[in-house]
Parts: structure tokens; sequence; C-alpha cells
């Protein structure tokens, strides 16, 4: 077995790995704080996208933001109801579609639990700078294209995409303002150390 | 708002979220392949672990080398000895230690899935060359590394992480040699398109 070969393939299962494992790690961060306020990641997660992805979110629109799956949501959010976080609303004009908002309860734990997720992500992100973020983004842009293909065959993976930026930008627009507040300054790069 | 500051926080929650979710994503590409063997993602690393990471591994073993918590894989284990593709063993010489060690079945579906799995894996990676994912690595082993040291405060990390990495020295030296033939040439750079 050629060295060669056998650092490409080491590379490669390492990487396969760490792109598989690190949203586990980065989960159990935030895990802990949001325990404080008796709710799981998941949770948060949902919470955020039923407040800042748009006014009307259906099942089906947060689990493919979460790249969850509808049933695995929809359970999800039956516990959520249960614990007066969000509620389910029937569409007036057509009794078939469900939306899913946020109640008052579920608001005010998300502005309690939301300064100290920003502090996470930005603890953990700390040692890159803004342009290795950007090689991290592009990075993971072409896997995720790439297992979009894989999922999607014969799909417009393109539009897929696009629309998914949409959808960012959408949330980008409606975060809370501290979130533009206390982020690192990009005059210092945001880089304490580098690689 | 200043548009850079703009730029900077929007690269870091679009980076976050990726990191967070492409785990999803990538175990929904294999889901479909192992399904064909009646057995789930987490059952498939189970496997892997039990067969390729030791030939003795408990259940904390297990479970920290998934990221997982014990108890979760307690679980899993439980439902993989009902399905006959693991075992438990009682240690002789202590009795209060119990490792897990494949079943002929398990060892049977490992090897019908596992050249399946690797051209997922080479797949979904087609588009990095070897520098990409060298330096996808890096990117990663950044962000674990602030992540373990926020989830471990005052342990030593350096400790941690090496550790990590002579077990995966030891996963690779197990590995069965079709990883290696059926590798791209490390020569074409593994890169099918650039980013």
């Amino acid at each position: 077995m050629k060295k060669e070969k056998f650092d490409y393939t080491n590379a490669t299962v390492r990487l396969w790995l760490l792109a598989k494992q690190t949203g586990d790690l980065l989960k159990m961060c935030t895990e802990r704080l949001f325990s404080e306020y008796d709710i799981t990641t998941e949770n948060y997660d949902v919470l955020v996208t039923v407040k800042y992805l748009g006014d009307r979110v259906n099942i089906v629109e947060i689990a493919s933001w979460l790249r969850r799956s509808p049933n695995s949501i929809s359970m999800l959010v039956d516990r959520m109801v249960k614990a007066g976080l969000v509620r389910r609303i029937r569409d007036k004009r057509d009794r078939r579609v469900v939306y899913v908002s946020i109640t008052g309860k579920g608001e005010h734990i998300l502005e309690l639990a939301n300064p100290g997720c920003w502090e996470v992500i930005k603890a953990i992100l700390s040692p890159l700078s803004y342009e290795e973020r950007r090689t991290f983004l592009s990075l993971f842009d072409a896997i995720n294209r790439q297992a979009l293909q894989y999922l999607n065959p014969g799909e417009d993976i393109q539009e897929m995409m696009k629309k998914r930026e949409n959808l960012h930008a959408e949330l980008m627009k409606r975060l809370p303002p501290y979130a533009w507040m206390t982020a690192s300054e990009p005059e210092h790069k945001g880089g304490k150390k580098k690689l």
C-alpha cells in the first residue's frame, strides 16, 4: 500500500467522520445552556425557525429547514405544544393547512436563551478569521450540494440551494439586533489565533 | 448597521447552521443504503466501532468515539442485541466490566454494507481535492478543539484530541483493504471540479 494513498484515504475517512459528528458536538455545547430554560437544542431550533423564518411556517417547511423528517418534527411539535412553547393554527381559507406559531412563553424563553446561544457560537468559532469562515462555508457548500444531488436525483439542486439561501436571508433580516451589536468586529478578522 | 459587520455575522450564522446540520444530511445519504440491510446509520456506526476500533470496546468507549451519551448508546446496543447484531460479554476477570462484540450476523451485514458506504463517502466528497480535504480537516479540528474546551473546562484538550487520533489510527489499521483499493488516486487530487 502506497504511503500517498494511505494519507489520502486517511484524510477522507477522518473528514467524513468529522463532518458527520461535529454537529452533535456543537449541539452538546448549546444543550447545557438551553437546559437552564428547560428546553432542548431541538426545541430551540424549532422556536428560532417558527419565530424568524417567517410568520406562517408549516411542519414540512420546518422539517426541510432543519434537515429533519416531517414525521420527527411533527412529533417534536406535539411535545412543544404540550409544553406551551408553540401552537398549531389551522388556516382560515384552507382548513387542511396547519401552521405552527410561537406562544408568549416560547417567545419569552427564546429572548432569554438567544444572547447565551450567540455567546456560545462566537466562542466556538472564535479561532476562525473571516477568510477562514468563508473557506469553511464554501467547503460545506460543496459537500452539501453533492449530498442533495445524491438524495434528490434529477432535481434542480442549484434552485434548491438558492431557495435555502433566500430563507437564510429572511432569517437574517428578522434576527434580533444584539446579534449584530455583539459580533466581533470584522476589522479584527475575528481571529484570536491562527490555525 | 455596517455592511461589513452584516457580512461577518451572516457568514458566522450560516457557518454555525451548516456545521450543525451537515452531519444530518450526510446521515440521510447512508440511511437509504443501510435500510437495504435492515439497519440504521446508527447501527452501522456501532458495528464499525465494535469491529474496527478494538477487540474489546465497552459502552463508554463506543459513546465517546461516536460523540453520544453512554445512556443512548446503551439503549441502542440493547436493541442491536435483540436484532442479533452484537452481544454483551462480561469480562472474566472483572465481572463488573461488560464489553460489546460483533456477532456473525453483524459481521456479515457489515461486509455487505461497507463497499456501498465507501462509494457514498467517495461520491459526496468527490468535489474536494486532497488539499481542500486537508484544509477542511484543520478547520474542523479548530472548532472541535474549541467545543471540547467549552464542554470540558480545565481538562487537557490536546491530550484528548491526541487520544482520539490514536483511536483513529487504530481504526485505519483495521479497515478492510477495499477502502484503499477503491480510493481515488491521489495523483488526480480527487477533485472532479474546483470550488
